[in-house]
């Protein structure tokens, strides 16, 4: 037995404690009935305005002279670059070879995305924040406790304090139930990382205008609704230490390890960050830059008024897909066990060439111009899917600071061995959520989809607790 | 009860099983006292002989015109280029803001660093080599079963085949014990990793000369020898899923977690490849670079003659520290468990920012010319220290194919509460070796002294089987 001076290493009851409250879907001090009043309610008590704006009404940005790249005068924020990428054939990888350019954002600044929880009659709840972000669609939606980049909380920033930041950094915080740095959009990022928190408070917290504490099964619930709970919130939500309900997979967790590194290993990609306006494939306008066949995403910039942000009022650009996104789990039981078949994804702006994403992840405009077998793996399978077999289906935004109206569909959708055989293609495995939230402990392994598609595979579990 | 088509999601029996190597120090194949004699044998086989020669005499490489960087002809291998470092301060880390230029190895290729396992009388015994590498002071060290780039087992290769190989890529490969991307000296290379793994091997195996099987006893006894156990052997050995002997510890796994994503948030290091003739406080003569004081390290050529190297005879560069390193952990136990006080390490090359080193780690030489306050801290308590409160100590040395006579002094020293306090200064943590068994589990936690240190630890300890 360690003694008194020591922990155990692993916190035995916490686990318990996040199926007790996954499993309350009546919250102590809001009920999911009314969430959606409140949530209207904090839209009323503030005035949002966003409006789209050319890049020459931009405050304090502009394309630097030498580059073309789109930069805030401070240097500060996140600029938007252009990136050449090479994914290698021999002889350091197994290709097949690919050479692009993009427009990349690069933030260096690691955020906090925290969310603070506390015990109310013996059950947990999550302190959820409604945010105004210019790029949401219906802009608010339900946010961390605290969405912070460490500008907006160390001494240089110029705003209003960042309320709860104590409980997440400094000598006095909580009680670390979850603490990782996670990748976010490899395909619009250049290495950004956010760092995924969750806290729990000791002692009494006060409840400031725009929070509300909500129960894990309440968050399940909205987590069923279209564009209400925000990115931020699902990433850090995935990285809850959920129990494993089986001790079973068809790879046990050393082969899983043992085919990422076979992953990692067979793909060799080389990145180099290059004047924006140098990018082949490109044009930029008065108001948006855009690929030339329309494809992909436009550069954009915005107008934003609004009341409850730390400054109130200003521009910024952003990055808006073309298209609705999919981003899908096929799903299977092997031996009574649910598994997900996980895609070993090459997204450019990974710091460590390939991370785990869902089946399918893409946007199916982007690929219509190619002929059916040249389009994204499984694709087909998901959008032929019929109601029977679609498990899950909800429309999620991504981050709302830095794109806009980046919407994808995201589905959970079971397949049989015809559609998704028990031996996948190359740079496919069929996974445990269970194994998933072993793995997103740490960086590198789940992309923001994943993670997002992670958060809803936990909403829609039967959990007992 | 998961269903015969799965596994377990870990093998509960395979930590048993390699404490049980661990606690046999006789082989079935080789008695530990005949090893020398073995290794000495393996020596006269083989006539090696390696020369200093200048730059100009090297074959195949040259230093590029553009840009002084030293390169081969084929494009392969691995380049010595510039690398401009900034250790930022505000706004995106808390510095101290440091800015320096060196000598750096790029090589992109990713290796096999693999040992095959098989059992003999029911014991796990592991298949050895010996091997030159012309950088060893000794030349001939005891190195994993495969020590192959990937050139090296590609068909791009144009020498001899890898022996044994095929037990760790391809389809037939054995049963996976460790499998898991590494970095190597952050100091030394640019993002370098390779690939760690142990594999059980299923049915028969032949034994080639210059192998040998050993049990993890007797490999512990030879850990005991200087300059016997190669680099590579030792990260590899370090990969092992031992058992953990005690379930508490100081941090809890969560908590030291947290404590790595605070470390690697805190520290924003910047680094820009350049060229190598651009760099100041570094000068090149015609047979070496060197540091204008002096430090660090010298790049320097040989030339080698061998004769169970996949090619025979060749010319190349390396790297020649300056000085003997110091290596070492401070140990404590804390209720009635043995920590040691791991340091969250910045070196340029790390492709995170931080991993996780010994307590020690640097060559003293380097740091005479400064005020004491300014050298590394602990390095005092660690020379300082007693033949009572050194519970190990060993000459090792760094990988001979890049680096010549690197060699350091690895310590265990005991510490107390007036060396090291239970409360460590930031950067420092105590941590188990239990703990640093399960980081090593992924990339990018331990360095590679660290991982020495790790196997050194596993070979000092008292385990029962």
């Amino acid at each position: 037995m360690p003694s008194h001076i020591l922990q155990t290493r692993e916190n035995k009851s916490l686990p318990a404690r996040i199926a007790l409250s996954a499993a309350h879907t009546r919250g102590a001090h809001l009920r999911t009935e009314h969430f959606g009043d409140w949530l209207a309610e904090r839209g009323r008590a503030h005035t949002f305005r966003v409006e789209r704006i050319p890049f020459a009404e931009l405050d304090g940005w502009s394309f630097q002279v030498s580059t073309g790249n789109l930069v805030h005068r401070s240097g500060r924020f996140f600029t938007v670059e252009g990136l050449h990428v090479t994914e290698e054939g021999e002889p350091y990888g197994d290709g097949p070879y690919a050479d692009w350019c993009q427009p990349i954002i690069k933030q260096p600044e690691v955020g906090v995305l925290g969310i603070l929880v506390k015990e109310f009659d013996g059950v947990l709840h999550f302190l959820m924040q409604a945010k105004m972000e210019p790029g949401n669609p219906n802009l608010l939606q339900l946010s961390p406790t605290v969405q912070a980049t460490r500008s907006n909380y160390t001494k240089a920033h110029q705003g209003a304090d960042v309320k709860y930041i104590e409980y997440f950094v400094g000598p006095d915080r909580g009680r670390i139930v979850a603490d990782v740095l996670q990748s976010e959009h490899g395909s619009w990022f250049y290495r950004k990382a956010n760092r995924n928190m969750v806290v729990e408070a000791v002692g009494d917290v006060p409840l400031h205008d725009d929070f509300c504490w909500l129960t894990l099964g309440q968050i399940h619930e909205l987590l069923h609704r279209d564009n209400v709970v925000n990115m931020d919130s699902r990433t850090v939500l995935s990285c809850l230490p959920f129990a494993d309900a089986a001790d079973g997979a068809l790879l046990s967790d050393t082969d899983l390890l043992s085919w990422i590194t076979g992953e990692r290993t067979r793909h060799s990609v080389r990145t180099e960050r290059v004047p924006l306006d140098s990018i082949p494939g490109w044009k930029r306008g008065d108001s948006a830059i855009e690929h030339e066949e329309g494809r992909y995403f436009n550069v954009v910039a915005v107008s934003v008024r609004a009341g409850n942000r730390e400054v109130t009022g200003w521009t910024q650009p952003l990055f808006e897909p073309v298209g609705l996104g999919v981003t899908a789990f096929l799903t299977r039981e092997f031996g009574g066990v649910p598994h997900v078949l996980a895609h070993a994804r090459v997204e450019a702006g990974f710091l460590d060439t390939v991370e785990l994403g869902p089946t399918v992840q893409c946007t199916p405009d982007n690929y219509a111009h190619l002929p059916e077998r040249e389009r994204p793996r499984f694709l087909d399978t998901v959008l032929r899917a019929g109601p029977d077999r679609i498990r899950y289906e909800v429309v999620h935004s991504e981050e709302g600071g830095r794109f806009l109206n980046a919407v994808s569909r995201f589905l959970v959708v079971r397949a049989d061995e015809s559609d998704a055989p028990r031996t996948p293609p190359p740079g496919y495995a069929w996974v445990t959520p269970g194994q998933l939230t072993s793995l997103v402990r740490h960086g590198h392994y789940l992309n923001v989809q994943a993670r997002t598609m992670l958060a809803c595979l936990n909403a829609i579990a039967e959990r007992t607790p």
